[in-house]
């Protein structure tokens, strides 16, 4: 357990007093079969029950009764065959104590639970679940089938819950401090390995064997491409190519679920190119604009949206974009260059929370989600606030599937130079990315060490690299 | 794709002779969640249907029509906003050509031709899920609660699957070979690595990096762990001490799901003690008896009871067990030291088909399966036939759980000493594990380079490795 129990009996009393009556459930996550209900992928614990209850072991369930003053951890102990394959554990009692919740019980207590709740009419708070084994469970608990339980989930648990994850404590910050290091480790080693006939793939999988040898997994799967247009462009056999770019798109998460996020793109013969210089310098200023910018109150979707403005300025300089900048950027046409958001919330989850609804996560009434293509994928817009960690990660793509369909159907035409951008469908992509904490005055970024990433330090990272 | 679209095909014609009528619905895997929807484990397609289809797409599903002879491969095309995620990818009509399929459809086409078949009254051949998204869909295909479908799946298809699958052909023994070159080099390295202060987790995550190196995976979770008297013991951070064993069970997958699966155990310090000699002695000589018998015609649960009873004597001669051979074997008192199976079959599922019922895998009406404590968990006793792969791994373990409860309940207590027993609560356990391909004659090992295990070769190994 990362905390005392102190700090997690603290969190399910704030979560009490939010959510005010009725039962809440908290799902811990159960083990998820890859080919057969017996081999299973690396055990990940949901991170809202993580939050609340501080414990990993699988098929745990945590029960509050609010109105009774009365909570439960729910869960099975093992018998004496399991011993012999995994050993001895606590007991589901024990671990019950070590999180300071008052009662035990086993999995058959659960149904009695809800139904006598139910029988009261009184409310059933659980969150949107995501594994299927818990659809099924919460299914047979409530007689919701799993196509309506997002929607039936509860709106006050899931707000009380954004609440209190959003805001990360300094003992957080020093955990998602050790999951950047660990980050850092990962693309300084890409970076080392980086060099014109070594595959995507090799690269790819010994910085995730790099997270796995300090007990820890990658916090989503390594994006590793040459092909930095394609968002989530996994890494394949193919061998880097002299004169191109290698965007890496990595990070750790500890065993305490928390995470680092960061993407850098290297040029694989160890120099950039005059062209990539021109785009590269774009990003690389629409980056640190961030950090000039983001404070406490002011609205995440502003600091997009100033981003966008001036990588369109940056962009009509080249001659790529045209047209009145405010206009451009109104109508989404920079959605071309720039097809997502400038980063989201990251905490227990890459994109913190990102399960129980970006919808209440990153905005509110005062900033609603766009539908605009591009901009609908900004995953917060919401006024930061001190505690929050965002990610910073701007990134300038040229996709030749949507130049191809824009020019084609002619959209923003007025605003988009199609000629000068058919020459740069070989080009790629480029995006780099840091974790910042919003602190009282401003922003800082995370990671005790900084991945190079202006284009003069990259150059002489890669000069001066040692294997 | 692994083979030619004739392979899959006539895989397929094999199919529906031995299942005769009905509609058969073969469902890919899907992307699994780890800690909210978009945030996925590595993909890993369904045995079963990467064998019929060739297919690594995720949300695919083949539906045979036998009875009036139409195949469809169904699934959903992308859109424009997906190829800027994912790039440009096959149509599933394209697939469909690929893997010889005649048809192909979207989703919801899949309940149009469920619910025509149910109402003609045709039967509906569906393999045990064991992905809870695929329970949840079938539920809604066919009203058939989770909780039900594993009995209510088609045996007719099960059986028609496993008697093509089990016997492996000279060109999946050399995908099987590509495995366990990867699984050679990550157990050399697991013993390269091998020495008192580094820890378990960092040489289990090493080795799992060489497999993603390679853009493959491990076949299950890597067992490393200085108490390799747990079955499954994961790595911890601990280090490594001097003097005890490192027992390390891994293996690798390649991309078109094909196993290896090993099994060394390792004196930390490089050199066996004199007790670990003792025992070492007795699982070598086990795993080396197994070659010597195994071949077609034999029962594996003979393998297996001929093993325990070479064991037992054995472990008579170092005064361990005590009484008659015969009976001992037959009472199950040689399962306090070796309480699992000798193997178990290998190839496109590392325990392979397990997801179909070992029941219908291992066993027939000939062989049945034990409910005997450490019988209960031999995963096959049927007659070997040549192109079956098949793992020998016999162990021994002292397990102080174990040793405990027997020892208070009296079990065993005229074949165990139990006195003697309790000097080795300290010591572990050793279990040596290769894979074995039944030939016409007899049986050889799998692995061009063989991981050294005779003692010799090991301690010879630790002596002359350079890093």
């Amino acid at each position: 357990m990362l905390f005392d129990k102190e700090t997690y009996t603290a969190r399910r009393d704030r979560l009490k007093r939010k959510v005010k009556e009725g039962l809440i459930l908290l799902f811990g996550n159960n083990d998820a079969p890859s080919n057969y209900p017996a081999n299973v992928y690396k055990y990940r614990q949901d991170s809202s029950f993580l939050y609340f209850y501080g414990q990993h072991r699988e098929g745990l369930v945590g029960v509050i009764d609010i109105d009774n003053h009365k909570e439960y951890l729910i869960g099975n102990d093992i018998d004496i065959e399991d011993i012999v394959w995994f050993g001895a554990v606590d007991s589901v009692a024990d671990l019950a104590a070590q999180s300071g919740v008052e009662h035990s019980a086993p999995m058959s207590r659960l149904e009695e639970l809800v139904t006598q709740a139910r029988t009261q009419g009184r409310k059933i708070h659980f969150l949107p679940p995501y594994r299927h084994d818990q659809m099924i469970q919460l299914m047979d608990l409530t007689g919701i089938h799993p196509s309506r339980q997002r929607e039936e989930a509860s709106l006050e648990l899931i707000m009380a819950v954004i609440d209190q994850r959003a805001v990360k404590t300094p003992a957080e910050i020093e955990e998602i401090e050790r999951a950047c290091a660990i980050g850092h480790e990962m693309h300084t080693t890409a970076m080392r390995l980086c060099r014109p006939g070594v595959s995507e793939q090799y690269i790819a999988g010994t910085i995730s064997g790099i997270a796995s040898a300090k007990g820890c997994m990658t916090s989503f799967p390594t994006i590793l491409s040459m092909h930095g247009e394609i968002m989530h462009g996994y890494p394949s056999p193919r061998p880097l190519e002299d004169g191109r770019l290698m965007l890496c798109d990595a990070g750790a998460e500890t065993n305490e679920n928390y995470c680092s996020d960061n993407t850098r793109t290297t040029p694989i013969n160890g120099r950039f190119t005059s062209r990539q210089r021109d785009i590269y310098s774009i990003v690389e200023a629409c980056h640190d604009h961030v950090l000039d910018i983001a404070r406490p109150g002011v609205k995440w979707w502003d600091v997009h949206m100033s981003v966008a403005r001036l990588m369109t300025e940056r962009l009509k300089e080249l001659g790529l974009m045209k047209g009145d900048t405010e206009e451009a950027v109104r109508n989404g046409a920079h959605a071309m260059f720039f097809p997502h958001g400038l980063g989201h919330m990251m905490g227990m989850d890459v994109h913190d929370m990102e399960g129980l609804g970006q919808r209440y996560v990153g905005f509110d009434d005062e900033v609603q989600p766009s539908t605009q293509f591009g901009t609908n994928c900004l995953r917060c817009g919401r006024r930061l606030q001190e505690g929050w960690v965002m990610t910073d990660e701007p990134g300038i793509y040229f996709i030749p599937a949507l130049i191809d369909e824009w020019k084609s159907k002619g959209i923003h035409k007025d605003f988009i130079n199609f000629d000068l951008l058919e020459t740069y469908k070989d080009f790629g992509g480029i995006r780099i990315e840091d974790d910042i904490l919003i602190t009282a005055s401003g922003c800082r970024m995370l990671g005790h060490e900084r991945i190079p990433y202006h284009m003069d330090d990259v150059e002489e990272f890669m000069a001066q690299r040692t294997n």
